[in-house]
């Protein structure tokens, strides 16, 4: 079942749950009159006498499917998406065609999908060589540089270590580019905003590692290396590495995908994605970034004023809808509810607010518990369709303070040919038809 | 990399972690302690001037792997764990071998996990007549018996509900079900205790949908029904359905597997794991329990005086050390990380003891932050292993105040024969050869 198509797929919502205003409701009263819509949808055929009861169950029972007359599947020993589920896949972007297959990015169909965590068979990918085929037991992570005691571990040698875990988001900070393109695309949210995914992860404190080599007084960034063939490098300040970075050995519990960074990357919670060097080899000490190809050839910001900004680490507030968006159809005017993803790297999300008039009146949403620092966050909010046009926007504030910015003001800051750091408020468009498309507003 | 072998692939540790005893030790002193041992293991052949930190760097360049020369694979669409991580895989037992192979369980490797998710594909499977292949375009959900108005559900009106998200433990309540056994088995830990697994779960509430039923003074119970070939049903109180009963359309962000019942599951946090009944079409609201095939004939628990009790549901406080664990091997004394899980069904666990001598001691673990309700917790302790025999245990605490049971203490209550609800201490022999049994003690 393609779950793009959920909504459109929805028969009409029946007459009583028309209503002439639109706008976000109470919870209590989407409970109440959502309760009508789904009765009045599902009802049909099935009476409420005790014998047309029974009829009913019979009547289940003489359509019995074939699912219910033949023997299942077995026990496998890993398991697999089922197959009506296919549709629901990582949306594949090469930058350079068959040039460089592995140069590029895959994003996360997050209008497909529900609660926070990503499965890691969908977690987006942004590769500039593509996925290397390492084998662990001949990987080393060598730490020199300003070091008192440069040090090469093994991959066993690190599983040794005592680990930690923490549930925290990873985003490009090219995510939601192709916003900053021109003319909007009619595409689907992840296709747009899905270069942002959030795991389970575990592994160890890269200050353990820094300690125990012994960092040298004139240390003040460090280089981290990866093991693809395009040794993807980016420079990191040493007060982050000796925060809340870690080397991350397993992802929702089991060992990194490949192309998550098999057998290990960092973890920089709530820093840009590409810091959070994948297939990482080597850390270098250093007394200043080193400016790398990959550092100043790209991740810099173009500035409106025309200056450039570097090393814009932290990812900023952020929120899109999920449910409804760009590429479903609303089915009837009634009632909906609306659901989106919420993110900040500075901490925790703590309100996001929805808006059906492009940003005249805002409400706040529900947040799902628990709500964890640098955490991909839920969001939903009681939804009544009246038929018109609606503007469909949410804006995440995070306990910081900082507050999601409108594409004008966003706009007012970065050049038109800037694609990083992409913060701005996403509007979607909901038409008279039920069409819902990606506007700019 | 097979997971299993970490433990035995590491070289042996250092002189200098050598220590006359073991048992328990402070977190810092591990972190200090195990700084030397892995740089002992790790340094060799790294020298600490400047020019051999170069030619150090070189030499990892001399040895480029050919995973570095090569371009990587492309970005995929839906992604697996790496060729290297095969051997990490569900363990699978077919009750009745190539009679009924869909009749059976696979079992998660906790022994290869850390963090407390379990990824979609190694979450566990218990099946009585195999895997039915679903289609949700024909599937439907039907409420009856003692209601105001029978309802019947598509998949698609129940996606338009409103969902909310928790993250909780399904465990089978014949889990370590082979511990009963009158010999103690050398099987890897997830063999014997790996019929539990821990996942975001996405869904709706059922009290939602029997409000809108409307119940009828006189129902007590409901019997819910699975779709597949055995028909799987079981009886459950009203009240537990009024609570936090959920129907569960994700898991871990995606739809469910079709093993963990596509379209859609009961979940019934804390409660035993077929309860949760999978492939859901029926519930029939009822004025006590129906005493089907499956709660009469499985699922009763045979206690030591010769009665049965039926209607246990409520899983019992928990925990097992997964690393190390039966099947892995010590490499030398020194220092390790002992990890492991705890749950319960009645609530948070709040304490996790250790002992290395046979609960003779105990000392507290750390819990990894957050500690969810009715969820996996991941503990960890450091340990030094003095190279002589231990026996490793652990023993939870929940906010109830229930204490994990010993050996004696539950095997005083149960029927040898009976396979249920086995929450008993388990006790894991770290021979002097460094090798690790599952023993009863």
């Amino acid at each position: 079942m393609k779950n793009e198509s959920v909504i459109a797929n929805r028969r009409s919502a029946s007459p009583e749950s028309r209503s002439d205003s639109h706008g976000p409701v109470e919870r209590r009263a989407f409970l109440a009159r959502g309760i009508k819509v789904a009765g009045a949808l599902a009802a049909g055929g099935v009476a409420s006498t005790a014998g047309a009861q029974a009829r009913a169950a019979e009547s289940l029972g003489a359509q019995m499917p074939a699912w219910m007359t033949t023997e299942g599947a077995a026990m496998r020993e890993y398991g697999q998406p089922s197959k009506f589920e296919e549709p629901v896949k990582r949306a594949v972007a090469q930058l350079y065609g068959k040039l460089a297959p592995g140069a590029g990015a895959s994003f996360t169909p997050l209008q497909s999908l529900k609660g926070t965590i990503t499965p890691n068979g969908l977690h987006f990918e942004r590769h500039h060589n593509g996925v290397p085929d390492i084998d662990p037991a001949r990987h080393k992570l060598l730490i020199h540089g300003l070091v008192k005691k440069p040090l090469a571990f093994d991959v066993a040698t690190l599983m040794r270590y005592p680990m930690v875990s923490r549930t925290c988001f990873i985003e490009c900070s090219a995510n939601s580019a192709r916003n900053t393109l021109p003319k909007a695309l009619d595409v689907p949210c992840g296709a747009l905003h899905g270069l942002v995914s959030c795991s389970e992860w575990t592994g160890l404190p890269l200050a353990v590692l820094l300690n125990e080599a012994g960092v040298d007084a004139g240390a003040k960034w460090l280089l981290a290396e990866g093991a693809d063939s395009a040794t993807m490098s980016r420079s990191i300040p040493l007060s982050k590495a000796l925060d809340d970075t870690l080397i991350a050995l397993y992802q929702n519990g089991e060992r990194l995908r490949p192309e998550q960074g098999y057998p290990m990357r960092l973890l920089l919670p709530g820093w840009e994605g590409n810091m959070n060097v994948k297939w990482l080899h080597r850390i270098k000490l250093t007394d200043g970034p080193t400016h790398t190809r990959d550092e100043t050839s790209r991740y810099t910001d173009l500035m409106r004023d025309g200056k450039a900004r570097q090393f814009t680490f932290e990812l900023g507030v952020k929120s899109v809808i999920t449910q409804p968006s760009g590429g479903m159809a609303m089915q009837g005017p009634g009632l909906y509810e609306l659901s989106g993803l919420a993110w900040s790297g500075a901490g925790r999300v703590t309100k996001v607010e929805v808006s059906a008039d492009s940003g005249a009146t805002w409400q706040d949403a529900m947040l799902q518990a628990p709500v964890l620092s640098k955490s991909l966050t839920r969001f939903r909010m009681p939804w009544n369709w009246n038929g018109t046009q609606a503007m469909l926007q949410s804006r995440a504030t995070d306990e910081k303070g900082n507050v999601q910015e409108s594409r004008a003001a966003w706009s007012a800051l970065y050049s038109p040919a800037n694609r990083y750091h992409n913060t701005m408020i996403q509007t979607w468009a909901v038409n008279a038809d039920g069409s819902i498309k990606n506007v700019y507003a």
